[in-house]
């Protein structure tokens, strides 16, 4: 299997429906629209998409019926990223190898391109919105997107030296902020399959978020901020709680290696989940 | 018709819901929680879901099925409140005579409570959803929220500049920025009464919000902060486009005496009217 070649042909047949998805975006202020595709159409893994077409397909549900979903899902990460690289927030100046949203349209229409982004996600969602299941799946999202998932997590985080700096309130921000959304990846097209192996592939996402955070961490200590296309280093010299600076390289790995053993484990039951298990290698591997 | 009375008792009803529906904040990071409930629960008018209910009350619709609505717009309404504040927005410090989120909780989470206040509207929303009125409902609400509603309006005022300073640029503002979101209170409780009226009450909704902005822009000009509950005099002294800087203060007292006149002629045909009346003449009235 070539999945390097699999994951690309996804991301492409995704970035063209994401790009379609922004045809709509007509009648309002010019700015706005303009910086809201800036950073919807920046480039980027699409892993939370990726992730769940790739899901769907191995429970069989319709690619029209998750489309909607994970186009929202992608709008709804966005949205984080450009508020989280606000000033106020983590005050970046680099995404994806471009300026950060604020940089280019002022942080005044960053904050609304957020917003609107957010608003829209949701809009899409009530145009497909119909049957119990993607009823099931809408609830999912806007909990996992919200207060209790990656928007509290964000919150962890930034109050996080409140806390003691253990593991515990380590994972705490994580499985939230990064966590959730990548878990509503999974799980959502298990709503569409009548919930068919939903609480092991709850288990696989969970797991692979933590895979996803843990190798992130390493990134920032190892990369460039060119192989990145973001600021790197940052984390490790403002001291921030990560799985490097707390645990250190070493016994991060193996942190990793363990993580990735649990997230095989969650799905060795499912029939088809090859790609489920080359994803799983592919995030320990990246190497951006 | 006492109306006063009868528009405190909308108010108090609704507040005690609103507040009810906080107690479901749990499970997160404490300051969220809090700077969440601080901007919701800080009083104001309540003039979005009052008037969603008095509408449902005059169509007949069901108090239970038209509260999550009413919630989640006033989460809406706050969320947008605590962005629109940010030093890097209006920057604004007083609020319904507190202090501003951000000047109480940082404008990090500020940020954060916005946005969480956001999705947890949309969560409210599919708890709800089932049925095709409420489908219908909820696309009405996130469209009018977002890029092509009161998201948008905010992106015309911040660009205002940009713009010929005319009446027809100050419309697009308002229209979005205040109209939209009032429009919504109308429109969405005929969605559960089968479109009954949706027609006339769309256009009552548009009126009124104009009506709300033209006597916003005059209490700006012509009262004292105690009274509002936040400052005053400043988008005149910043020699901001509003209705009074335009028009002057006769015309643009005349042109709200106009406004009241076209929202009373729109709902002129529908039964038990006239609580509806008298919110229209209650804001034109009003003194915060």
């Amino acid at each position: 299997m070539n999945f390097k070649k699999i994951y690309d042909e996804y991301k492409s047949y995704f970035e063209i429906e994401l790009k379609k998805s922004t045809d709509t975006f007509i009648g309002t202020e010019e700015n706005l629209i303009s910086a809201m595709k800036y950073s919807l159409l920046a480039g980027g893994k699409r892993f939370r998409p990726v992730l769940m077409l790739m899901v769907s397909d191995v429970l069989g549900v319709n690619r029209q019926t998750i489309l909607p979903f994970a186009i929202a899902l992608e709008y709804i990460h966005t949205y984080s990223l450009i508020h989280d690289d606000l000033p106020s927030m983590d005050n970046d100046d680099l995404r994806r190898g471009k300026p950060t949203n604020h940089v280019v349209y002022g942080e005044d229409m960053a904050i609304l391109a957020g917003d609107a982004l957010l608003n829209k996600a949701y809009e899409i969602v009530f145009r497909n919105v119909g049957s119990v299941y993607s009823i099931n799946a809408s609830r999912i999202l806007s909990t996992f997107a919200g207060m209790n998932g990656m928007v509290g997590g964000q919150a962890y985080d930034i109050k996080n030296t409140s806390y003691p700096q253990t593991i515990e309130t380590l994972q705490k921000i994580h499985e939230n902020k990064t966590g959730k959304l990548i878990t509503a990846s999974v799980v959502i097209p298990s709503c569409f399959a009548g919930d068919e192996h939903f609480l092991e592939l709850k288990e696989y996402g969970e797991k692979l978020g933590l895979l996803f955070q843990i190798t992130d961490d390493l990134l920032d200590f190892t990369s460039s901020t060119e192989e990145m296309g973001k600021n790197v280093n940052k984390d490790f010299n403002a001291n921030k709680l990560t799985y490097v600076t707390l645990l250190g390289e070493k016994k991060a790995l193996e942190f990793a290696e363990t993580t990735l053993n649990d997230a095989l484990i969650a799905i060795k039951n499912i029939k088809n989940n090859e790609v489920l298990v080359e994803l799983a290698k592919y995030v320990i591997n990246r190497k951006n």
